[in-house]
């Protein structure tokens, strides 16, 4: 799975690591979150529309577990069953970064949400993609063109107990992180991803 | 709050019930479940839809929780809070008889998704309509002409489930639920309920 702020490249970073394990003969299913199934998606389209006056912090971690709980017996579970490798953009952690960490939620209730939705499944390597708050600032102007979300649009103090989250949880579990610096061209962090994902792989071997 | 299975006239009570308030000049809100508010009935659509393969047991429960978090916060909580009543046409037993005892999750993780979502509010008096279940199906098909939702189409044997579930939940609370027969006109059902309500009044004010 990969995690991170915003602007960080998961997206980008996801869909080369499918490449280089396609590359390698693995099969890997690429997803995202929210979203992944057509239920999921359209729990997606009702959390990040900018309509009305939103959804309070409650509602919108149950959307976001409800979206999840599609996502996992739907797309995740199938694709894990057959022996695929499931390489998914946000996930978990995500929510506890945001609907927790941002959010005012706790984390306890996060995880007790994904526990009752998804009977709490795991990632085995969680990426953590992470980027300065001002060059995440800059890739995200770049990238929306003043268009942005719900989620996007919030600010700079929300963004950065968010950072803070991500880096509180791979401290936490340092077998299931592989922190990652954002920085350079996609191609030399993905060869950074690479190399973490190859000690991971003898790691678990061994 | 009203709760009963399909076809027990919990709709049409409700509606003579805040006309009953109404007369004696008490501001009562009606309102039903899921829906609401508009997030809640964005939500409502979703749930209720037939297209696809539907939702699982755990995204359906989670759905219905994010709904009546969006209730909760926006329409019964501000309503409580200038005194008003709320009268509500299904409510969190719903989910426990429907979620819980129809579809498998547990009763402990349906009151923690409401505890998360609601912070566990809870009504002050349930009105249980109790029906025959011969008798809800001839009400159903009178009503719905065939046409018919996700959740009205599924098996008597649901039905049934459900129906003791409701059962069991007026059983272990005598204090919050009132059982009302809901065979007979309208009228005689509206008159059980106001004389149970009556006493209801009587006792919280001893």
């Amino acid at each position: 799975m990969f995690e991170g702020g915003e602007g960080a490249g998961k997206s980008t970073q996801a869909r080369l690591l499918v490449e280089a394990l396609a590359a390698r003969g693995i099969e890997a299913v690429l997803t995202r979150e929210p979203g992944g199934t057509p239920g999921a998606e359209a729990i997606r389209t009702l959390l990040l529309s900018t309509q009305g006056e939103g959804w309070g912090a409650r509602a919108e971690a149950l959307l976001f577990a409800a979206a999840r709980a599609d996502h996992v017996e739907r797309l995740i579970r199938p694709a894990l069953a057959r022996g695929a490798w499931v390489i998914c953009d946000r996930y978990i952690d995500s929510s506890r970064a945001y609907q927790g960490g941002g959010n005012g939620l706790s984390d306890a209730d996060v995880l007790t949400l994904h526990r009752i939705g998804s009977e709490g499944l795991l990632p085995d390597c969680t990426i953590l993609l992470e980027v300065d708050p001002q060059e995440a600032a800059t890739r995200c102007a770049l990238r929306d063109q003043g268009v942005t979300d719900r989620i996007g649009g919030r600010d700079p103090a929300y963004h950065a107990r968010v950072g803070e989250a991500f880096a509180a949880f791979a401290a936490a579990e340092p077998e299931r992180f592989a922190r990652i610096p954002a920085e350079g061209s996609p191609q030399a962090v993905s060869a950074r991803i690479m190399a973490a994902l190859d000690r991971w792989l003898d790691h678990r071997a061994a």
